[in-house]
């Protein structure tokens, strides 16, 4: 992509609305755009890092046999009011008339929907184990939206529904998706510590947090250092293997969010020098509830030896674009972002600094030829802009690697190639800095 | 994908609240669930479809040089205000107030959000042309939903809009947007007419639908039978080179709705043989508008010469959601759905007719992986259900290829290869049927 057609309205300006990195450098970067309190417009270079992120939540849920679907956005009122939420929710639910006064909300989740779903459509024990999520944009009215895509009110999700005939088999489920989230997070080059949590309006008795330690995190946290260097399960991973041995390995070392801190099981478990006390954002979460939808939903289905039993459920969220800001918190500097290869915008960002030059031009369309047919993303800034705000611009936008191209180094046939999470510079033949990239981004 | 692990709800019946062909196959193969009026969920084969035409859609966009946003679901009442547009749009809009009591709404198309949006980060113009598009779902509260996800409500649109610094600018990103409509629907396999229309509620001076010919096709429509043997824009088809004659070519021949139709003119202009009056489905309409939306929203950008001027202006809209019905009601017959290759949910359906056969199960596995490898989509009935009702189900799914595989073929090394839009059927080798299924595929 050649960043004279392309829409990346960098801000050199810090934008007073913004109160953590995040939201200042996504404002500053021009991924995105406030429409309204808490609601954004993701511009082109943030949309990408969105569907990386989506891809590899989906891929990894996939993996782990889940079905993916789609539910609307829009809900019954009724379907809630079956489950008993309705009115429970508060006023975090965004309550909707149609024009025929028929009560609709835009859905915050919806373990209602999916059950009402899956009762309509499945009936025997034979269809089980089920997981179906979709990926969908939901909204909460938060009293206060702040924190940019953080703290949002229109987000994106995740959301998964697991169904089984019993307890057991549901905590087959939910192991299986507490090691999809292990894999989830590492590919997108941040470390999640799954801790224990309280279950909220979700309801249930078992539930994971996934935080990634970061110090503007909303939520304080106590863990064990052991937790910071457990092994992340290979691709090999069998989901229809027991996976309790990987979950009890990631369990057993203290790790719990404030609202379930034991204070004094803490001092016991873990020696003073392992002790982390710091803060963390919530990425993802999953609960065990039970039949606490099914049963007031009536979501039977018959065993192997007859008669229809409430089915056991679980559910598992992933904040897709919250992650977005979740990832930068984990990982910037002065400069701007600092963007883990899996989810950059572009892999690579060619800094043409003669565009007038057409040997150099005519050199930066090919390198950025030969890496897109390798399959990376690139970003050929081609504008005719002073070199230092070039690079400004290029290290705020935090892609992986810079490969700078000037009419000098062209004339002794090589390119200057900088990793941004390093600063690290060389300068080398074009041939090898290509080859470079493609071998550290495969 | 394995049909025993799969959600594909199939209904024998026909359901009684659908009254036309994609509506009711669209329920019995199991590809959607209405959640409420004019709101579906998308099951697991439905998605499968939509992500495909969806596809299909951006890689055409993005060929054509527009950049992918995407604007949220919605947007600020004050917004539709400034355009002028708040009041007339009339009951469809479905208007919402959230927990503060501002006035919000669920976007039933984005001319105004977008042209704030360019307002407020180009101001010149050495960025134009610019073409804009997204890819989300939209809210029309229609009076009467109904034809399932053919006039739904809640529905998921691509539009596009561009802007350009005066109208013969303008007309040339119309025009790219005309070509990428030829290709786009082409690639769907599907023939979609561009036919003069009615600017509406969008308005503008300049504006074709897209429409496929099918009797049960909302709008009346009369062409010359030229029209529909026109050759397709080639995927090397140079968006910044002169489109004019591509463009003149598809607009020479007679083709009008009913709105716009002249019949005096197709009299005169069409000879008796050739003239065609049937119905047609609306996949897709473009519009050039003019300053329609930069006048009153004052967006302005400077030409080479200094001063400012409001941005010419265009909207493309494709109905992703309602091109799945549309290409049923273009492909399906008595037994069911006929999917064109490029969208069909899975490309080929094994029905393995003994399944507890251990080899012919093996036999299976093997002929999904095979075809997996090679990038294609599989579905293995691998149920335990009569012959004649898996026959069935294959059928009313309308996957291009069924390839059926038993004990008795196997004992002589071959299985059987069925097309389904011929009903065609062979007795192969296995690797032969594999090697044509490919072949044909790519």
């Amino acid at each position: 992509m050649r960043l004279s057609r392309y829409l990346l309205p960098t801000l050199k300006e810090t934008p007073a609305e913004a109160q953590i990195a995040s939201h200042r450098l996504m404002l500053r970067a021009g991924l995105i755009r406030q429409e309204a309190a808490g609601i954004y417009s993701w511009l082109p270079a943030g949309l990408r890092v969105l569907r990386k992120i989506e891809a590899i939540v989906r891929e990894e849920m996939n993996r782990a046999g889940a079905l993916e679907l789609l539910m609307p956005t829009l809900q019954l009122a009724d379907l809630w009011r079956e489950s008993g939420r309705y009115d429970a929710y508060g006023p975090e639910m965004l309550r909707i008339r149609d024009r025929h006064e028929r009560e609709l909300l835009y859905g915050p989740t919806n373990e209602d929907m999916v059950t009402a779903l899956f009762r309509a459509h499945v009936k025997s024990y034979r269809a089980l184990p089920m997981n179906l999520y979709h990926v969908q944009w939901k909204f909460r009215d938060e009293q206060r939206p702040r924190f940019g895509v953080m703290r949002g009110r229109e987000f994106l999700m995740k959301d998964a529904y697991s169904f089984d005939l019993d307890e057991a088999g549901a905590r087959r489920s939910y192991q299986r998706m507490f090691v999809a989230y292990l894999r989830t997070f590492a590919r997108m080059g941040i470390r999640a510590i799954p801790m224990r949590a309280e279950t909220g309006p979700i309801g249930g008795d078992l539930s994971h947090e996934f935080l990634v330690l970061a110090q503007t995190g909303e939520s304080a946290v106590y863990c064990d250092r052991a937790v910071l260097d457990l092994p992340i399960p290979g691709a090999d991973t069998d989901y229809d293997g027991d996976l309790e041995p990987v979950v009890r390995q990631w369990t057993t070392p203290y790790a719990a969010t404030e609202d379930v801190h034991d204070g004094e099981r803490f001092e016991r478990e873990v020696p003073a020098e392992r002790r982390v006390h710091t803060r963390g954002i919530e990425v993802g979460q999953v609960f065990y509830f039970g039949t606490k939808y099914s049963e007031p939903m009536k979501a039977l289905v018959a065993g192997a030896e007859g008669g229809e039993r409430p089915v056991h459920g679980g559910s598992y969220g992933i904040g897709v674009s919250r992650l977005v800001g979740a990832i930068i918190e984990a990982g910037h500097d002065e400069a701007g972002i600092v963007w883990p290869d899996a989810v950059a915008p572009f892999n690579v960002g060619i800094v043409d600094l003669d565009p007038d030059d057409a040997q150099v031009d005519a050199a930066c369309t090919q390198l950025q030829a030969s890496l897109q047919a390798q399959g990376l993303d690139v970003l050929h800034d081609d504008t005719g802009e002073r070199a230092g705000v070039k690079f400004a611009r290029m290290d705020l936008l935090g892609l992986p690697w810079q490969l700078i191209v000037g009419r000098r180094g062209l004339a002794g046939g090589t390119v200057e190639l900088k990793r941004r999470a390093s600063g690290e510079r060389l300068e080398l033949p074009l041939a090898d800095a290509v080859a470079r990239i493609v071998r550290s981004s495969h």
